[in-house]
């Protein structure tokens, strides 16, 4: 065992405080990996939170790992000391399933293991602890290779929001000329403008937010609707082929459906806490639309979205936070209130 | 102007009866077809009873025709006099929108025209009327050609139910070997069976009636699941590679997407007139599901159906109706009391 420093919820309502946790010594298979940042994600906020659930106390956050290689297992043969690496919502799955042998093991039928909170089945049953600390222990198969050149603290993000919007795009295979929307500008949906764009999609942002407009276009937005201007909206019926849906409040779609074009598609992120609105058959009838939903990626297509990013200079707009500071992000986070991405310096912890 | 035989809805709640209509001369590029049988569809019944909204009377309705070409046009050079034709729900479209350009007609931009009940705006202006009448002018663009061998009673239904539901096969990309799940077995419910073992899937009926288990095997269902039974529902789970829903009520279609294996998509045919129970977007991103819609097909398409129908012998399961039963026919359709589709001999008009 080593003990590493970290933040964790310790008990219902405590907040995150510094504590000490054990990782376990690298087995064959394993990495050792000093992490340098991990991203804030709405997901670390409603776990910790227990919206989603009850968890066991302590929980140490985070799935948006990034950091160097510090001891490898005898058996490693992907990664080397040194190198910088990352670490995403996954550590595990059972490598068996349809799922995992395709490479979509976010969609593992045996459950994969969840970076945090998760019973670590394959790993001898202790709770997972995430990234909000100094190290951590993952399975080599399980781990991403940062590019070379990559700054490393807004590519950290990219390990769970950047996944979770490049692989609708790619999976909807959206293309140059494509015209895609983005519903919501926060972590999620400011890059999944960046990558529609760099996919060389059109990008039109639909936000509720009159003062988005600047911030939207700074991202590289084509075009901004007010979801909220009723007029707005009916000028962009017909318009889009993709639409990315981030928000995670429940809201109704069928405003949104009406601005897809015949075969188009909304791809919902987010998984609202209460009911959405019933959606229009007659809308997905009339032009072949789809509903859907997608969560994360597979380990292959992380590594082909970092890849892609470094190849276009994609990556996350950040506000660095200092462990001291994880509560008040977490405010900030439930009210909006970043630009877009908070990112642990874990030097701070 | 040719005076034909036709029974007609003449005023709201009147029923059909029989009346005499004008068809137009065949232009350059028309044929004038000899009706010899037409499908009765449940858009019929919603359109004559003013469910859909109100209706210029009278109105004939029908849009699953079959019969002989007597006369072609000048210009004319897809069919000859004597060929067996079919016309389905449309007789015309813009031809300049992308849809029409891609062979999409269904999802003409600029309003397709249905067989009956529309403003003819490419041919005068009339109204259309529809194909229960002894004759009807189409341009031949619109006009199918019925396979050699097909029985003509039992291929008229294809020109709408077999579109209907093969069309989204299709577009699924139903493989031999896929398993595909198809919600109620009425007149489009028994042909996208027929037409899923054709394509080689293994297919399970949904119903809501113990009593229909023999008849979904009769018609080559694989397994049929009693969707009122949730220890049934929950056999079924993660089954499925696409749905095909032709319940045209309202029902909750979250114990159906439950079903669906990873990837899976439920696509709904029928409109309901009431609001459809929300969707709970967890079940859809948990496995990359997609809920759509879809109506019909193209012209080109319909030919390959009818082609695809006539070499794996496919055909409706029909019962013969007489035009004096017309209106009892309508009210056992909407009590669900036909096996599977009523076609109206034009030989009774």
């Amino acid at each position: 065992m080593t003990v590493t420093k970290a933040y964790a919820a310790t008990s219902p309502g405590s907040g995150l405080e510094a504590v000490s946790i054990e990782r376990r010594e690298p087995g064959p298979h394993d990495v050792e990996i000093a992490i340098e940042f991990c991203g804030l994600c709405h997901s670390d906020v409603h776990t910790i939170r227990q919206e989603w659930g009850s968890i066991t106390f302590p929980l140490v956050p985070g799935h948006e790992i990034l950091g160097q290689v510090t001891r490898t297992g005898s058996a490693v043969g992907l990664f080397a000391v040194g190198d910088t690496v990352g670490v995403g919502p996954m550590v595990d799955s059972c490598r068996e399933c349809d799922s995992c042998l395709e490479g979509e093991e976010q969609y593992c039928s045996n459950s994969n293991t969840d970076t945090y909170g998760a019973i670590d089945a394959r790993n001898g049953g202790a709770v997972t602890q995430g990234g909000y600390a100094s190290s951590i222990v993952v399975d080599e198969n399980y781990v991403l290779r940062i590019p070379e050149g990559m700054d490393h603290a807004s590519a950290a993000p990219l390990l769970c929001a950047g996944i979770t919007t490049y692989s609708p795009l790619r999976y909807l295979d959206v293309q140059a000329g494509d015209a895609v929307g983005v519903i919501g500008l926060g972590g999620l949906g400011h890059l999944a403008v960046k990558i529609a764009k760099a996919l060389g999609a059109t990008v039109t942002v639909f936000t509720t937010s009159p003062g988005k407009t600047g911030a939207a276009t700074d991202l590289g937005a084509d075009a901004v609707v007010l979801s909220s201007d009723p007029a707005a909206m009916a000028a962009a019926k017909d318009s889009l082929n993709a639409i990315i849906d981030t928000v995670a409040a429940a809201h109704d779609l069928n405003p949104y459906l009406r601005t897809l074009a015949r075969d188009g598609a909304l791809i919902q992120l987010g998984l609202p806490g209460e009911p959405m609105p019933a959606i229009n058959p007659g809308t997905l009838i009339s032009k072949r639309l789809a509903y859907g939903g997608s969560q994360t990626g597979g380990i292959a297509e992380t590594q082909d979205m970092l890849d892609f990013c470094a190849e276009h200079g994609v990556a996350a707009d950040i506000e660095m936070v200092a462990a001291t500071g994880l509560n008040d992000a977490y405010d900030r986070m439930v009210a909006g209130d970043v630009k877009y991405r908070f990112v642990l310096d874990t030097s701070t912890l």
